[in-house]
């Protein structure tokens, strides 16, 4: 495979399969003079790690991070940070099982198209690196770039607006902020969380599983992100989260509603507030013509119901090529949609951070005076 | 701005303005031995081109596109293939008129991302380089890749599946095709298209606008193109919807609608057909772990209304950092939902063939027999 | 071909053929508010346009230069500048000359890789793509890149070093300025110029064709350009040199001389100077460890003698695979070293540039004090 | 720093320092099925390892490399391929020696540039990431293009062309290789590695160290591999060699002596031998037009003496900016040379395969006969 590299200034390169030894990401970009250690890595990771709630898969992974390459003494030295990720939880009888079903297409997953790209090498256990595993570095990176980012006043927060059709009122960076994953589903919205949990432990029981939106806020995001025609900024947004293994959507500020709106009711209006441009709504989602306009950055992302599912299921046995079963599988999320929130979150860190030095590298060579709208 | 091309191994780079000179192209990766002219890039470009029905801008370009590189005899060379498209309608009124508000940030238009980003040197012209114009080279270059992959069986088409609130009935490519842009919406479905028609210019006699969702199919695409993890082919598919300007979304398969179904409701069950695997739902949209799994490739893009209307609108002088009026606009687009068609099956037809072009670079240097199961 | 743009943040893209209609030239990473028109470029190219000299080919090209895009008012707006050059000496009788042996190699030449590569479609009139005639983009983009460094006080020349085994005493980036550009080979070594010319006629005159090694200079540029490990600056300088056609050998400082030395003899022994670091021979040619230290760059690039000759030669005749002769060709450049010097020059500016705005963007994200060692 | 990945399909990317915890290497583009294991890997790092011959440092690095992702069951899956190499001499004792003169530029090394770039931040232990250590990495990612290259017939093997001044006879890649590091100095000419062995433990004795010069061959590599106009495929070399530590120089063929010879001298020409083309010489080094016409690659890069010398410096404290002295260092190699043939043999093999694969992934797309021509 030939797509293991994220972003042009800040990138992130990867590696590691759900059952290797272990996982890998290496940040070239990583800047010098940064206080970073194994311990703040770990707490961002600690919000994706899986076996922490019902909703949740019960593997046991501890998700250890160790950077062993691009600091000293605690601090960045300019070299890319290296950081890795130790499997542990690797049973034989995990194992065992997927290797029973090593033949077997599992519905809704990569093995028949990982079997026609990679042929019978490609790595039948535990979805190889085809697995939400590899989502562990993206957080890992995700952390660095959370941190860069808060020095220019940056944050990113996400959540769950949606799940299992359970719908959560608007809420603002603040709103999210205030009330930050506190509870199992990742809803600040308490009333439409307990609502989600209710639905998805119902759906479980049945032995199926439940898909839901996640949205994610950045603000303080200064004006002028974006390359355009190409690279606009919500392209390369796009582009990180439609990586992410169960995506199938993404959408910005009023998103797929913005199409049934007139053009009146749609523009977001410019005002003058304090010496400064602001706009009356954020129905673009902070982004006009590829570029950040200053207003929060509002992305949703649609993420799939988990395809593991404890029902049988009608498959192909790929080394016969006849039709089968495929028998429940116990060991499953029931919702990845809260795990997600720290992936999707990650990605919007790592895509604005390579944005801002793209902006930076370019206007250092422009007589631009930025001060003159207010800047 | 740095992000004027778009792919890794078939490369679009673009530039010119709205009201520059000229809109070029170069097509890196274009293959020796294609025969290709004027005429034919022409009948692509047409479908584009604004002026030819009520629901467009009178504008009239005629955007005759000139090959004037890589092309020898009427066959490419290998060369990278050039393509110039000269700006003719010009006149001295329309540009005065953007001269008259070039300080006014125009509501849904880039003016003040750009002004912030290059400063009061950003072309004030007819939105400059933010301008849907710099699409004709989308199209122009997506015609090139739709010959290659003619070549392999692939091909792709579009049409309008929502406008102004009015949705399509669900679409076969063959559908699709039997009826491909038979009416001024270039909708298959004539019943829905009457109404789509209808309800644009009945938005458009309020001096409003309409947006809709534009659907885009692939069919023929061999299983195995997309590189796992970051450049999935949906992910590359999403980042160049995504950079096309008057989008607010992406999605694959049930997109949206699949996170209110349940794992077993959304699962595509695989069964074998001929010797080979099929499946027998499509709620991937043809993409699964990022890699085609041999289903049509479907894609809906969210199209906001037309920014620019004929309403006055509150706004603000950038020149005096003042709160103003903008008058109505007459000469607009009342939905650019039908002309968006061409653009976003252009850049389907590119991102697939980059995919192709990477997957076939790769595969030539395995031992993978791909015959196993059934390819 | 692959290869048509050089360059990570400001990226010449390039096309057009020897005889085709025109060349092209796009450059992502244009800043705004840069002053430029079509006669600054103009006097640049003339530098490097053949037919004024007897030492030069005697093809009539005016490489009369028209940017297209990415300039209002003569001001850059920060869209990419398009740059265009159109073909004119393209008179039937040397289009027949070509097309006359358009399947024997001419030894020297691309021919045969490309026929290899893009088949019997590969251009046959006048080396198309493989013509040294691309070059003038080059220069054309080198132009932009002359202007912008210059307001960070960098200067770029260039002069013939060696020419027919005639080489120069050594001179310094003043000495170099002081007599640039003052005679036909480019050589402000007077004494030696005129052996060289006398040299080179020699040859010429024999119907035969010499080489030589051109040394560029690069004053000015500030310590820290350049991106360790592999995007070392000495690395980009050595890729763009060994992309012009003719060249063979790119050395920095002391170079293969270097290798005859000890390591007391190479090391640049560094001293305080004014506050500042300097060092007290410059053997590295301004770059340590990938990265420049503030001293002159200094690159030698080694060109071949021009592959046209006035001797008959053996070669091969492609359509029957039978060994034939080529017939002496009058029409050429007794050596393109002279020529070469403004290619390489571009080179050298575009690849410091790149690496400028890498930097500064990298920077951008770093609590570092540059002040603390004198800068 | 940004630039630590290395190609366009086949894509290396590397992290780790001297005195960090360790090096690891991700390799994007690794295809599936190959066999590969770390012992393998192993045997080819082994001869870059220090500590082997009176010639090289004594520092004592086992350099056990261990592969930890991309590999199941002793064959790769088609996921990138990680390696990590743990520092094991990590020795206080050492660590110390760094220390004391942490803010001492030490002559020929990257301290200057590092402390301009990074600030004081940047690694002072062993030189970090400058250090030759990374080198370990890039033999280990050649390791893996070795064995791919095999497969289409490729061989690639370097020596020690001159040392300390004296230079080895012209020899092929069959003499290169049936004399293939048959001595400490890497070079097959027993009578010249006699001589060179000698001077350099002269030199060595007097505290001082050598340079050198390195050939590599390729053989067997087939015509048509090179992207026009910027990528050709000898820039992609010399791209990759001068990213090297302490490489000053590139060239093909006749290289820099081929500035000496006139056009008729210089030329290679063409036959037809076996239905094929041949060249009577190979003056070229294999490439023609930037891509290669199936003689051998030639490639030598000149090796600077190594910085870290027996013998006192002048020198700048940076944390004073005074002048001052640097003692004598004991842990050195004399010369690198020899060591330098492993990182130059993986270079060109990683920049072979990089083309083999934009070659295949090209040609793919194209409607071109190469059998026209003997192919």
């Amino acid at each position: 495979m030939l797509g293991n590299t994220f972003g042009r200034m800040f990138r992130v390169t990867a590696c590691g399969e759900s059952y290797g030894d272990a996982l890998v990401a290496i940040l070239d970009g990583t800047p010098a003079g940064l206080a970073i250690d194994d311990a703040y890595i770990q707490k961002e990771l600690d919000a994706r790690r899986p076996g922490t709630s019902p909703l949740d898969s019960p593997r046991k992974e501890t998700d250890q991070v160790h950077i062993f390459a691009g600091v000293r003494d605690g601090v960045t030295t300019g070299a890319p940070l290296g950081m890795i990720i130790y499997n542990v939880d690797r049973q034989d009888i995990h194992v065992k099982q997927y290797f029973d079903v090593k033949d077997l297409i599992r519905p809704g997953h990569a093995e028949y198209t990982y079997n026609v790209k990679y042929g019978k090498n490609a790595d039948w256990c535990g979805a190889g690196r085809a697995s939400g595993r590899e989502t562990c570095m993206r957080v890992a990176a995700g952390a660095v770039a959370k941190k860069i980012l808060a020095k220019y006043g940056i944050e990113v927060l996400g959540y769950v607006k949606e799940c299992a059709g359970v719908r959560a009122k608007d809420l603002t960076f603040d709103e999210v902020k205030a009330n930050y994953r506190s509870n199992m589903i990742n809803c600040p919205d308490e009333e439409a969380a307990a609502k989600m949990i209710e639905k998805v432990l119902e759906i479980k029981a049945k032995g199926d599983t439940a898909g839901g939106v996640v949205e994610v806020i950045a603000t303080g995001v200064p004006a002028g992100l974006g390359e355009p025609v190409f690279d606009k900024i919500n392209a390369t947004i796009a582009h990180g989260m439609m990586s992410i293994g169960s995506v199938r959507g993404v959408e910005f500020g009023e998103g797929f509603n913005s199409t049934r709106l007139t053009g009146s009711e749609c523009n977001d209006i410019p005002y003058v507030k304090d010496g400064k441009v602001a706009f009356r709504t954020n129905r673009a989602g902070g982004v006009e013509g590829g570029i950040t306009n200053g207003e929060d950055i509002v992305v949703r992302v649609a993420v799939k119901p988990t395809a593991t599912i404890s029902i049988d299921q009608d498959t192909v046995d790929l080394s016969k090529m006849e039709n089968t079963k495929l028998a429940a599988i116990t060991r499953r999320d029931p919702t990845i949609t809260a795990r997600a929130v720290a992936v999707v979150e990650a990605m919007l860190r790592i895509a604005i951070l390579d944005h801002l030095m793209m902006w930076k590298g370019y206007d250092a060579i422009q007589d631009v005076d930025h001060s003159e709208i207010g800047l």
